[in-house]
C-alpha cells in the first residue's frame, strides 16, 4: 500500500480503536498497517490522546514494554453523563408508559441502540478498573445493555437462563427467592460458560429487592467465581434495604402513581459522585 | 472552545462518527462543534471518505440538500468478511463442542462482542438499502447478534418473548409449530413495540426447518408489518425445503457426527457471491 499521510494514519488509527473500545492493539500492527516508523506512530498516538482529552472522547491509553501497545477507553464526560441520565429520567418518566399494576413500559428505550450505547459505556467506565472477565446477566431484558456493557469492557458476555436448555450442556442450577415476588426461581448456567476464579460485572435493567442479583453471587460461588461489581439502569427507592448493599444505579424509581399518572424518578446519586472525580 | 487543527477535526469526526453508524450527522452539527467553516468541513469530509475507501474501512456517505448531512456505514472488505467465516468456522467445528443429542455449544462465540460486532456489521452491510425500520428477533440466543445488527443499522431492536410479560403491557400472542421439534410454540409481542407498515430485518443464531422466521412472519403480519429480510448466523443444509426460502446464513452446517466427533461446517455461499458485489 502506498504511504499513508499523517491525516489518514489518524483517520485509521481513531477508526480501529473506537471500533475496538478497550482492546490493546501493538504499536507494530499499525506500523505494519500504515508503513511508517514507529516513532512516527508514537507522534500519531501523542496526538490523538491530546484530541480525546481535548474533546472528551474517552481515552487514549498507550501501554509500554514488550507487551504494550494503545488502546481505547471509552469514558464519557460527566456534562454527557448528564445529559444522558436527564433524557432517560424525561423520557421513562411519560405517564403513557404507565401498565396496569404499576408497572413502566420500558422496552423501547433497553432495546434501543442509541440508548444502550451510551449505558454500557457509562457502566463500563464505572467498572473498567475492577478486573472484570466477564459481564453476566439473566435473561431476557438486561441483555442488550449487558452486551453493550461488555463490547464497551471488551469482555464475553454470559446470559444466565431461567432453565437448563440442552443446546448449552450440563448445566449448573440454582433457586434463589425473588425479594419481590416472594417465589422461588431457577437460575441455570452451563458448566462451560466461564473459568473459575473469574471476577464478573452483573448487569441488569431493574432491580427491586435485590433477589436476583443475590442469586447471581451465589450461582457464581457455584463457578468458584465472585461478583465485583452490580450495575442497573434503574433501582427502587423502596425496600430500601435490598438483599445486595453495593450496587451501581443510573437512575432511582420513588414511586409510580398509577392514579395520577406519576412516575417518579430521578437520576441515581451514585453516578454524579463518580462523573465528578472523572473529569 | 480554541480552533481546531485539520488533524483534531479529522480525528473527532472519525470517532464521532464511528461510534453512531447509520446516524446521519448535519454539516452544521460538527460546524459548531468545531468552530470551522462549512467549506473546511467539507474538505474534511471528503478527505474521510478517501480514507475510509482506500483501507477498506467502511462508506461515509454524505447527502446534500436541507435535510442532509454525512454518515459512516460500517461495511466490511470481502477479504475481511473471508477472515471472520473462516474463524467462525474453525472455532464452532471444534468437536469440543458436540454435545449430547448433536448439538453444538455456542454461546462462547455468540455472546462475545469480538465476533458478535463483526456478525452485525455483516448483516447490517447486507440489510443497509432494504429500508428496515427495526431489528426482530425471538429470546434469548440470537438477541446479541441481533443487537449488534440494530447497532450497525441504527434501527431499534424488538424481542419476541416465549410468553406475554406484565412488564410489556397488552400483547399479540400466536402460536406456531416448531418445524424441527413439530411442536406448538408461542410468541408473544407488546402491542407497542412496532408501529404498523414497517419493514423488520429477522435475525436468529441458527435456523433449521425455518418455523421460527414463519412464526416471525406471521406475528409482523399481525401488526401489519412485514419481514423485508431475514438474517442467521448459522443454518442447517437439511431439511432443505425449509418454511422459508428467501434467507441469508453467514454459515451452512452440513452434519454432526457424534460418533466421529466432526462437525462439518461451511461458508455461507451467498455471502460469498454478495461480498464479491461488494468490492
Amino acid at each position: 500500500m502506498e504511504k499513508l499521510q499523517r491525516n489518514e494514519r489518524i483517520a485509521a488509527l481513531t477508526q480501529i480503536l473506537s471500533n475496538h473500545p478497550n482492546k490493546l492493539f501493538t504499536f507494530n500492527y499499525f506500523v505494519d498497517i500504515f508503513g511508517c516508523a514507529k516513532s512516527t506512530l508514537s507522534e500519531d498516538v501523542e496526538l490523538l490522546r491530546g484530541i480525546a482529552e481535548k474533546l472528551q472522547l474517552g481515552e487514549i491509553e498507550t501501554i509500554s514494554g514488550a507487551a504494550g501497545g494503545v488502546k481505547y477507553i471509552p469514558m464519557l464526560g460527566k456534562h454527557k453523563i448528564e445529559m444522558i441520565l436527564d433524557e432517560l429520567c424525561k423520557s421513562l418518566s411519560d405517564p403513557n408508559r404507565i401498565l396496569s399494576g404499576g408497572f413502566i413500559y420500558m422496552t423501547d428505550i433497553i432495546y434501543n441502540p442509541a440508548y444502550v450505547d451510551n449505558i454500557g459505556k457509562i457502566f463500563a467506565g464505572e467498572f473498567i478498573n475492577k478486573g472484570i472477565d466477564y459481564v453476566v446477566t439473566v435473561e431476557t431484558k438486561g441483555i442488550p445493555i449487558a452486551m453493550m456493557t461488555a463490547r464497551a469492557m471488551n469482555v464475553p458476555l454470559i446470559i444466565v437462563r431461567r432453565d437448563s436448555k440442552v443446546t448449552e450442556g450440563s448445566s449448573v442450577n440454582i433457586n434463589y427467592v425473588s425479594a419481590s415476588s416472594r417465589r422461588i426461581q431457577t437460575m441455570s448456567l452451563s458448566r462451560r460458560a466461564l473459568k473459575k476464579n473469574s471476577k464478573v460485572l452483573f448487569v441488569d435493567d431493574f432491580m427491586k429487592g435485590g433477589g436476583t442479583a443475590k442469586g447471581i453471587i451465589e450461582l457464581m460461588k457455584e463457578f468458584e467465581s465472585e461478583v465485583a461489581g452490580i450495575a442497573v439502569l434503574i433501582s427502587t427507592k423502596e425496600p430500601s434495604d435490598k438483599f445486595v448493599r453495593d450496587y451501581f444505579s443510573l437512575l432511582i424509581l420513588n414511586n409510580v402513581d398509577e392514579q395520577n399518572s406519576i412516575i417518579d424518578l430521578m437520576p441515581g446519586i451514585k453516578i454524579n459522585k463518580t462523573a465528578n472525580d472523572k473529569i
